[in-house]
């Protein structure tokens, strides 16, 4: 098409509210525009871009034996009920009533939806097992939606939904599921998409995945063992810290410690290494306030998700009173108020002598020592593991952490949810039994942002061919001069002819600069440029958006050079698919 | 696809919650499964079908220069405040306040959005005319979903937007729009959906079209001249009736008319005709109450819509009480309280002596005449066209009244929401200006649900082969015979090696007649059956769906005369369309 008719404005300023890259370049190069919070409607640009990477999903999915369904947007809260989701999701659920006060919801996640098809369907072991997917919007309140299309309230999804008579049968179609996702991020030009093991939240089950995209400006942080290879999330990874050669036990002394409300004034009041400090992070149960306290190593944080996930319920930051059996700045594992349920980190375990709070406003101890004061102590995995700490996979202290981005995520539901909603089967031998589900999820929108992302430069995206607007962007520098036209017009008509999808700038009057930096905005792997010093040589510029081709070509072979180029891209991305098995 | 595997399930009893055929017929054969009020859940069967038709209105919008774009479900409320809808449209437009309180809508229709994408972008007449259209999801907040797709409340839409610097641009790419919509259903089969000439109600604008599918079990009539070609929604239809020969005028008398509160009570009372009688309709403004009264000739209807247009505002059904300065049953346009704003339809004119009611309980007068005894009386045209009336295009007594459903709807909107909502461009003089817009919808699953309604048998929906879920049929009658599973299987492999889409029914233990059922529910033009029988002859059996073809062909020529046959039915569909300009 011409760029002349392209719908979308493209501008040089970065925008202020921008965060990070891609967001900046996706609103300057006309691809997305802002309606609401964390609500945007799509440019054509970007319409392209999310139909490809939506035709490249259907392919692995219809790969992996999936049906396409479409569930509904607003679902009546009553399957929610069934569920029990519908009390006990946060406010990212909207909830709403209709004409008729009936109440509804904004579907968010289709496991109550997917369940609802099929469970009059599949009341055969013979029936299973299958896979249902859509490709659908949805809605997540999410409190603070932030960097573009990355983390928004409105989203295309595809989420699919498999249902199976065994837990093996479920881990089968899994390892399948997690080869075509492979695929799916291989295809679309981001082969170096990280698994890592993940915790499965609000969803329910046991063992899940995230696919992450590695990028400095990534909300997720990631751990990675360079030694073994093991990955996880970091509410997933189990830190296995140990403290070493801590020397001979001291004295427990309670001291004053004046204005010493935060773990650095304490150990700095006292000349104390914060290695060998306890830090109390105090929380309490959303059901009925109870305090929870959670004691970690000074220099460790507490892992709210393993937390929560130890204490069973959900928590909030707690608000200490004078009233309250707690003392605030003062808190310590020792002599706390029966009151309040402790959970000692295992980054305290084996400290000789340490600093803690006396329970007593303005008093810390010095010389405590877990095993010997506390006899009864357990220790808890709450904290978050570190850069450099033990790897719980192979021991080694190999562990980095990396930032990253989930573009998508697989989960082994068990039977939550079809225990919960009454799905049952009859097995071979006339059994009722609940069948096990797994659910999978990729956000399209969210992979378009976190593709420009990973590969941007200063100047716009550098879009993977395959998910690329367009193949080709054609620039014609002075459309005004007859023969640099014709030429133009003639390499335009037979790229075209030729199938090749073509961006064609020909604008009169605008700059080289101009249109340049337009093509960076869009991001087309291949730029050809038709101009009147190239064609005083008979010759067209042909480059790569990413600069690794840069070649004077002979306008007679101009189209046929520029689709070789082409097959080759995609080759070379097609190279890193993993063959189907 | 292997029909054993498809998920949804096929039965034999109508739904009692069924109205009309297609309803019952797609719940039958395990196309959709019903979520809530008019909220609905697609198996894979109607999804192939949506993306069937969804890639047809694709092509023909991108043929008409439509670039694809996507707007949000969810959208502010501030945008409708813009152009006045929040406050204007009832209570189909779903209001609610997400988690901080923000009022937001679910959008039912996108002008709105459509206008907030390009204001900024098209500020330059060089930009116009452009045109941008979604396919997305929509919620309308329906009083009574009923007929399954036919009217829900979430559904999938096409809808488009043009944006034209004067009317005449408009009226052009109108016409191109018009075209295409011809097109599309052309190419999904429905070659024989009738354009009328409707009312634009809450999309504001003047000119606008409706395309009707016609079926007896439409929710519209339809106004068509069998003389001229003259086409209109009931809404629309002028209606250019005349009172001829009324004979002589009498004299003006109140009578007493015990009891009769009806029209029909009335002129049995009087023995009257009813054709000389005076009916009154009253409502009232939704603004400030007042009564509307609205008299037709007794055999006639009010036109709301018509009305509606007149008053120039909202109106409901009145309440009369004691109070009222109506008298129940007893209203006439002669003596009528001065309160009341009065309305006199075009059906009244020229009527020599009538009974209408004396404002007075119990009481009519006979013998009144308008033009006489109300001087100064007008008549508006606000009743309904009836069968046999005069066309008010070429003037003859030629109306008919056809019912049919609304498939696609295109719209001359003017400025109503750029001027709303200040989308201005300069135009060639450096003057600003409002873009005239355009707005163009075609519902999917509406589509869908009407095809089959317009072509079905008691046995089962029969799909036009370019939007049905299947090419072809396979059905193997003895799967358990070596032979008979092999020359299937054969022909299986065979077709899909071809590309034919082929759902394959190879199970096991099915009687033919349940295999038939299947295949009739779901429709697919082609049916082939290999059986131990056919085999005997060396053939196989091949119908279409709707047996203009039944032939018993050889083995080792089926799969040729299968791809020719489904050629030939793709012709015949082609055939039909309309060549582009």
């Amino acid at each position: 098409m011409k760029l002349s008719k392209l719908i979308g404005s493209r501008f040089k300023e970065r925008p202020a509210d921008c965060v990070i890259d891609s967001h900046a370049l996706m609103v300057r190069g006309g691809y997305m525009k802002n309606v609401g919070n964390g609500i945007y409607s799509e440019f054509p640009v970007l319409k392209k871009i999310t139909a490809k990477i939506e035709k490249i999903i259907r392919q692995e999915m219809d790969a992996i034996d999936g049906q396409e369904v479409l569930f509904p947007v607003v679902l009546p809260a009553d399957l929610w009920d069934e569920s029990g989701r519908y009390e006990s999701v946060g406010n990212e659920l909207l909830r709403f009533t209709d004409r008729s006060d009936s109440r509804m919801v904004l579907a968010m996640t289709h496991e109550e939806a997917a369940v609802h098809l099929v469970r009059e369907y599949a009341q055969s072991y013979t029936k299973y097992p299958f896979m249902i997917y859509q490709i659908q919007r949805k809605f997540r309140d999410e409190a603070r939606p932030r960097a573009g299309m990355i983390r928004v309230r409105e989203f295309t999804m595809k989420d699919a939904y498999s249902f199976h008579t065994s837990q093996e049968d479920l881990e089968k179609y899994y390892d399948r599921c997690y080869q075509a996702y492979n695929r799916i991020f291989q295809k679309a030009g981001i082969p170096d998409v990280v698994t890592v093991a993940s915790d499965s939240g609000m969803m329910g089950g046991s063992i899940s995945h995230e696919y992450m995209l590695l990028t400095p400006v990534g909300e997720d942080s990631i751990v990675i063992c360079g030694e073994c290879g093991y990955r996880a999330n970091m509410e997933a990874a189990e830190n296995k810290m140990v403290n070493e050669d801590n020397g001979a036990l001291q004295e427990l002394e309670c001291v004053e410690t004046p204005d010493c409300k935060t773990i650095d004034d304490v150990c700095s009041f006292l000349k104390s290494d914060v290695k060998k400090s306890c830090k109390a992070v105090v929380y309490q149960k959303n059901s009925n306030n109870t305090f929870v306290v959670a004691f970690v190593r000074g220099d460790y944080e507490v892992n709210e998700t393993k937390l929560r996930n130890i204490v069973g319920e959900e928590l909030h930051a707690a608000e200490i009173t004078e009233d309250s059996c707690l003392v605030a700045g003062y808190i310590g594992p020792y002599n706390i108020a029966q009151e309040a349920e402790v959970y000692i980190d295992v980054t305290l375990k084996g400290i000789s002598g340490m600093v803690a709070g006396a329970n007593k406003e303005g008093y810390h101890y010095t010389g405590l020592n877990l095993e010997r004061d506390l006899p009864s102590v357990e220790y808890a995995d709450i904290s978050k593991i570190q850069e450099g700490s033990i790897c719980p996979c192979c021991g080694k202290k190999s562990i980095a952490i990396k930032r990253g981005i989930e573009v998508g995520n697989i989960f082994q539901l068990g039977t939550k949810y079809t225990k919960a909603m009454g799905m049952q089967y009859t097995d071979e031998n006339g059994q009722m039994q609940y069948p096990v589900m797994g659910c999978y999820g990729i956000g399209v929108g969210r992979m378009a942002a976190s593709i420009c992302e990973a590969y941007h430069d200063d100047f716009g995206p550098v879009w993977p061919i395959t998910i690329a607007p367009w193949e080709v962007h054609l620039c014609c520098l002075r459309a005004d001069d007859a023969e640099t036209k014709e030429t133009a017009d003639k390499l335009y008509q037979d790229l075209q002819g030729a199938g090749v999808e073509v961006i064609y700038d020909d604008r009169e009057g605008v700059r080289p600069g101009a249109m340049f930096s337009d093509a960076d905005l869009l991001g087309v792997p291949v730029r050809v440029v038709v101009s009147p010093r190239n064609l005083k040589e008979s010759c067209v510029e042909v480059v790569t958006r990413d600069k690794s081709v840069k070649e004077m070509v002979a306008v007679e072979n101009a189209s046929a050079f520029v689709q070789e180029l082409k097959d080759k891209l995609y080759a070379g991305v097609y190279e890193k698919v993993e063959p189907y098995l």
